[in-house]
């Protein structure tokens, strides 16, 4: 089955085409068979009328943790009346999630995971990382895996209560990873003061890579630290945060095959300094936007929001933050066949309620999502 | 036609009975009939399942301008890249409100209530202002009349290129008032530097009451100055910006009638800094939050997002943004009908997609609108 996208006000392409006018696209089952001008658009079995409206590719949440039970309104109140984010309620969620029977954890990331498909995100990345055991991170990846393939063993998001440290990052990569790797793509850690160090962050990454998974690191969230080095280092997809840099660690992003995965929405939610993304760009370094989307530091699943937040508080152009947000993403996962719109490519795309990919910024919180196709069917339309 | 609204979660009255637990509402033609223990709620024709989620009442957006044509796109991309917003772009608005057909006017009016409706608004002002002509203005309030009952007449929002200002302040309270009064319940005057000062202001609110006009004042948007002390002074229904205030406009909010209506998407979308929220509630001001829509320096029709913003960058509680954005914006209006949930206020209310109305806050631009009542009916029902 085919579908003709014509009527486009502008194809953003977030790919070597730019920004194309008086365009037209088809989709030929799930991939994009031809992009061209309108006038030579090639027949198709359906139309999609864009109406004048602007086509972007679908959103790329490469960083995403769905599967957890429990909520922090009070402690986001809190936060918002002064207190401080230390990460330290992450234990909160992790004690509900384990608690949480499979099916209302399945039920979680199946809400959520469709309110980003609404919003025209139409890939995300899945964490584990609120188990902390063996069966709890291996269910929680089970059931990331109903929802995507971009999975991500994070046993090491925080210590858990009680535990040595140097006998959980032991289990972290040893039955814990044996159990655990089949079921993902990637792992992570949680590389901060509080969290894991440099030492241990690298014993987990190093055994992840031994077993066949790519890499990512939260890193430089709160404060300057080994993150970043490590990650780029170690050839890690993505160095994720990168809030507090030196510019060492910008260096390192800009010469490196590690993309800065930067997560706005977090400061948002914090109350903090906002990622240096102006001086990432101007060294030369890959940015990707994400949404965190987690019910401590970052509860939105909204990619337009993550957008208008990097160009007010990022000072990162419209044209940036939307390709950060789509081809990024994709660069973050090591994807190809995602992010961008061009012939071959995935037949992902949003058609926005508005003239321009600009508008995701200049009307920020605004539900613009007006049709979303994903693999070549029209998934969402909206009044 | 009786509906019963129960299973609610939370039920946030922004109204004397605060927040309520266990409780169901009745809605009788468009007015709310009943409010007590769900074990008591008396039969209706209908039932609107809340399914354990929050019930809040209709936002109430008392400043928008919806009649204009044009977009300015490019002026937001520049002021995102360092250029400052000085209110001058108005008249590139006026232009083309002027050049555009009656029917461009009204589908833009129309979209962008829909817009407002669909995000949970369910009363809208709307201000006259891009025609700045007698004939111009009187077809703005024309268009605003087919969509509202609060239609405010502000022909002087700037003065038109090449104006003499004592000329065109003597025509606003003149001609333009006598050709708009009948089509107008407010009159409005931009007070601050570069627009209309203290004594021109005076002018322009007193000729307006004479002609029977409730009075509005855009005050102290860019700078410090007489605007809030004159709307306190003529006994303004709302001070709106309020974004530089000295002590003494603080008292004066505290100690008189009009509200102090906060509008933050224009401080988010012009990268200004935001109004004193705290220093207000601390001093006993009544506060209200706007959305200020209009394609210059806020281009956004949520409310929830403004709630976000309350929250994050004025310091504002969640359940006190709320309130804002509901009863204040109603007493902004100096409306008693709507904007809370009580026996006898009209049926307008939103179901959110979430627990607690904190969530509007904690998951900031997510469309977290389930379904929209407005005066008894529902009107928006959204996956
Ligand atoms: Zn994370
Ligand atoms: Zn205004």
């Amino acid at each position: 089955m085919s579908v003709l996208v014509d009527n486009i006000g502008e194809l953003f392409t977030a790919g070597p085409d730019g920004i194309l006018t008086d365009a037209a696209l088809v989709a030929d089952g799930d991939t994009i068979a031809w992009i061209g001008p309108a006038a030579q658009a090639p027949a198709a079995d359906h139309r999609l009328d864009a109406a004048g409206r602007a086509v972007i590719p679908g959103f790329v949440d490469s960083h995403a943790h769905l599967v957890f039970a429990g909520d922090r309104t009070a402690e986001f109140a809190a936060r918002m009346s002064g207190e401080p984010y230390t990460g330290g309620g992450i234990r909160t969620t992790v004690a509900a999630t384990r608690a949480a029977p499979d099916v209302e954890l399945f039920a979680t990331t199946a809400r959520l995971t469709a309110e980003m498909l609404r919003q025209g995100t139409t890939t995300w990345e899945i964490k584990s990382g609120y188990g902390l055991t063996v069966a709890d991170e291996l269910r929680s990846l089970r059931i990331a895996g109903e929802f995507t393939d971009e999975t991500t063993f994070l046993g090491a998001h925080t210590l858990p209560s009680g535990a040595d440290p140097d006998a959980y990052v032991a289990l972290v990569c040893g039955d814990m990873l044996d159990a655990c790797a089949p079921h993902a793509k990637w792992i992570d850690v949680f590389c901060e003061r509080g969290a894991f160090d440099a030492d241990q962050a690298r014993q987990v990454l190093t055994a992840g890579a031994k077993a066949g998974l790519g890499l990512r690191v939260h890193a430089n969230q709160l404060s300057e630290g080994p993150g970043v080095a490590l990650a780029v280092e170690l050839g890690a997809a993505s160095a994720d945060h990168c809030t507090h840099l030196s510019w060492n660690d910008i260096e390192a992003l800009a010469d490196g095959d590690t993309v800065a995965t930067l997560l706005p929405g977090v400061e948002f939610s914090t109350r903090s300094p906002y990622p240096p993304a102006r001086r990432l760009i101007g060294a030369g370094a890959s940015i990707a936007l994400a949404t965190d989307c987690n019910p401590g530091s970052s509860y939105t699943s909204s990619m337009a929001f993550c957008i208008a937040l990097a160009v007010r508080e990022m000072g990162m152009t419209p044209a940036e933050a939307v390709t950060a947000a789509t081809a990024g993403g994709a660069k973050a996962l090591r994807r190809t066949d995602i992010g961008a719109l061009m012939p071959g490519t995935r037949a992902d795309l949003v058609v926005l309620d508005a003239p321009s990919h600009a508008h995701l910024a200049y009307r920020p919180g605004v539900p613009l999502i007006k049709a979303v196709m994903r693999a070549g069917a029209v998934r969402t339309e909206n009044p």
